[in-house]
């Protein structure tokens, strides 16, 4: 068995120097730590709390950036969708398209982006149990394209809290398909902050710990250079200095966990 | 104060015929009970359970029936929308276009919605909190339409189960804006029967009862005259001969809660 | 059918001129709008959050001051116990023994409290669903005493937050035993202060009057002449002066809900 | 740093033999493995499901049982109690009482436990934040003794069911105390069977695997030689001949987590 794959970046492309400088960062972490890389960032924030927060760089600067780091890095791009329109021109560049908790049952949007041919990551809805992923990945399979990942990023408790449920984890993978442990938004606080989610950036460790030590096929951790200035998601994301350490302690439990 | 409005009708539009049989049906009982009808039907069923369930008889086709039944019935109609370059299209036709609970916190559908001046119902998102909704009522009043229902449909409580939490009615009315109940969603079970949600019919009174006493402005209630063969929300949905009944009893209620 | 039975008075019995002053009040209350009164207050709070707060005048005293309330007001009185051991000798004064919703199955405090032959009044447990109450009815009935009433103080929803699941009444009612509301608990916020717990006063109506509208046999309703003063339960207990406008609003939604 | 302690026995104790038998073969495998036991049985279920469930050989016999156990295996016992009253008798036998999680906010029993002086093993209740546990502590604490263990079986998700929120293991952990996880009640399914309650054995693994990797300080696993006969909790129990491969690879985690 291989390590886990991760999928990192920063939370929202702020632009082509800042990114670039961030791939080749955890790129030289993960060769060195002998982890696959996918890099992740987000063109668009489409659902924030407020009208007020800032949505980001847009889907053609987007896109513009990720294919160079792409190149640069030699490294697969993730990055989310929104409206179906948008997987083909997404996945010219994208070799990941990933759907949104909140869009995890919308069909068009996963029959759209299933339809470009690239592996697609559907995070399960915080509405939705373990077990009704399956219907989401059959909706995908439908159209022929079996390149799924499934991937948790915590389950709605109570008001403004979300909890992991681990035991989800083994319950979606008896799908057949990889399942990715998100450590990033499993801790935040949805709408925790009035007009900004919160999050509980201390809790990443103890997650992805226990993530890794049930067997996951990926992880899905957010990091910037200084969270706190970060445009989104920054109560969640790790320090980039910090993310060499964090990982790891994860490759030896992943080691362990799939002797 | 006037008595509650009633958004009602079948989940799904059928047909032509079975658009006009209801909306003739539930105009007669609203004209004889003294409440204000906004006659409710989706064209598609955009994020069903799997990928095997009808959706609807589409866009098009829809709005057709829909037009027929409000200028037969004099009656203002409310569909809902999916993707922001549906809006302007369903405004032609449609007093209110309804927002999704799961698409929520989508900015530009939001803000499509908006932007043609329709008045725009919302539902609560399962996975937010009452005091949240404020954040989405601002989105939609940032383009200076202040036309503005927000509804409740159940919050996400364990797995496949929904709970109402009555506090959120004031909670919401705290904006200003009316606050409408759906007593038809609130007993779904999402995802509860494997590939399509279940439903607790038997609760519709109960939980319709305990809204008008709190007193709402309207509520939302979806009615077909034979639900167990209805393409969608059939368990949730109360058969069109026990509405009159129903309401009769909520008009009681609804007159002292606004004593 | 006659009007709902009221559980009221202060959380913690405080004194004998306290206990006959609310008695008093409340009584008198109760007679002017035809419903029957089951004086309730605690001697003992058993469970309190932190061990610094005050806990109460204990059983002795506590059922001395009871037995002068029944007396005096000639009304039945109410009140809380923790062991099997207290239940005879509580019973020799109260006419209902309350089980406290953290000891709903705790199976010898049930028999012991039904041995006596007192009414019981059993809360269901924050942590029960409404139909596992029927086993708790059924530890009580297998001792040939049937004067059972259970009692929603609501279930938990996340953390330090409860919610009330008004499907759970009639649930309840199902085991054809009456059912109570406590409106008081149900807007606990338990451990929400850090070493007390918190409250929402301002719910207590909005939630009675669901309660009321959907058909209950009672309402449990805790007051005190200034609440914020009160050593438990200040925070979600209504001010004694306001209980008469309360009373009147939910009589009126009684009447409608048993025609 | 050590290895996790491991509190491991059957839930209930069936007979002098069968006690004597499964502390022989667990004491055996602890000891190949470097662990320290505690060995766990209760002589009373106080408060099961239903009052048709069998609850136990009862105190006297049970001590009795448990006395010869901790005398022919040299390792100390550990047993759950109701009443403050039966407090000072178990200790005369057993070096650690345990609080159940129903009843981890009852200070008499608190601190009855606390003043005889034994270590205590409290159940974080299912309707419990974490952080409420400080609380609890605190009231054992006030008696001067601190030999606190803290322990998580879960929380309080929907009807039915309990999650474990992981974070708590973290937050419960800076009271100072040591954190156990109950890997054998957290995947209980509490009433989930109608008259007794369920549970998801095969999940035991999942979810000591994540807490091990998280670093706790004991593990709670209780486990018998057939557990589809035992007389409670036989859902959620492990089969005996599993013990030693399960607690192999939790080692393994627990000599990384504490490096």
């Amino acid at each position: 068995d291989t390590p886990f794959t991760l999928i990192a970046g920063p939370c929202q492309i702020q632009s082509l120097d800042h990114a670039l400088e961030t791939a080749e960062r955890i790129s030289g972490i993960c060769e060195g730590l002998g982890l696959e890389l996918i890099y992740k960032s987000s063109f668009d924030k489409a659902n924030r709390s407020s009208i007020d927060t800032p949505r980001g760089v847009g889907m053609d600067e987007g896109l513009a950036i990720l294919d160079e780091v792409r190149k640069r890095y030699n490294t697969p791009v993730l990055t989310d969708v929104h409206e179906a329109g948008q997987c083909a021109h997404v996945a010219e560049v994208c070799e990941v398209l990933q759907i949104p908790a909140f869009l995890s049952r919308q069909t068009d949007l996963l029959l759209a982006a299933a339809e470009t041919g690239a592996a697609i990551n559907v995070k399960k809805g915080q509405f939705m149990a373990p077990w009704d992923m399956k219907n989401v990945a059959d909706k995908i399979a439908s159209t022929g394209n079996e390149r799924i990942m499934l991937c948790d990023r915590g389950t709605s408790f109570g008001y403004n809290t979300l909890v992991t449920d681990f035991r989800g984890l083994p319950i979606m993978g008896e799908t057949g398909y990889p399942v990715i442990f998100d450590a990033t938004h499993s801790v935040q606080q949805p709408g925790g902050n009035g007009t900004t989610s919160g999050g509980q950036r201390q809790f990443v460790k103890t997650l992805a710990s226990a993530a890794t030590a049930i067997g996951v096929a990926g992880l899905f951790i957010e990091t910037h250079e200084d969270p706190d200035t970060a445009p989104s998601d920054g109560p969640n994301m790790i320090p980039l200095d910090q993310l060499e350490a964090l990982l790891e302690g994860l490759v030896a439990f992943d080691g362990l966990a799939k002797i």
